[in-house]
């Protein structure tokens, strides 16, 4: 069992495979390591050593030529991962910002917000949409 | 002239400089190169390598034996820094979040947010500054 600690970067990149395996997944039905290279943008051998990896941490089982799927543990933090990828996504368009900086700045920020963080960007993203009035007075000041 | 084309690390450190040269400034009158070692945690050395460069790319006067100081543009590059701190870290005390989850989390965030997301966050911070009830409101439904 690893005992290194890992750094904030190491995190980051870790939860960025364990989403894109999930959503290959749902998209394709299984995950092969050229998915996933196409995906992230990621030369094959990086993606073996990480395959491996995610293996030994427990996240992924992996039998040669048949393919990955993730653990039920890496299956728990993909979606969450996911989930706060949606959420702050949600809450910065909207607030009004346009599509492809909201996509940029949440692919930017989302490794950084503390859960408890993100539960209030949450909250405030339901509260919005339940009261549409309140939104529109807000994105309305923002014009001014 | 450096052409070279910057990553965002490098742009986050440089502004990590800036913002500590200008606070140092403030609160000492003058800045030296053990002072933003101290601040950043970063080593001497290093800290020597960084200045030269923040002189070369024109955000630092820096004269042998008399100290430095940030140039104009420098210190206006310093100021949004600053500022898009105070922004960030203003909305997410306002929800609630603690005040030392909200320092990591900005501290995270701030070099992510696009200058059209930053003025949001900041217009919806005058917002609920200006109507209480509905920061009142959401703070409550967070609580739920």
């Amino acid at each position: 069992m690893s005992v290194a600690v890992q750094s904030k970067k190491d995190i980051s990149r870790l939860e960025d495979y364990l989403e894109a395996i999930y959503n290959l997944n749902e998209e394709k039905g299984y995950v092969s390591a050229a998915d996933i290279s196409e995906r992230l943008a990621v030369k094959p051998p990086t993606v073996s050593n990480m395959v491996r990896n995610l293996a030994d941490k427990g996240y992924l089982d992996h039998t040669k030529y048949r393919g990955m799927r993730l653990t039920p543990l890496g299956e728990k933090i993909a979606r969450s991962v996911i989930k706060r990828h949606k959420v702050i996504s949600e809450l910065i368009t909207m607030l009004g910002v346009d599509n492809q900086t909201a996509y940029i700045d949440t692919e930017g920020i989302e490794h950084h917000v503390h859960p408890s963080t993100l539960r209030r960007f949450e909250k405030l993203a339901e509260y919005l949409r339940g009261n549409p009035q309140t939104l529109k007075a807000i994105r309305e000041f923002m014009e001014e």
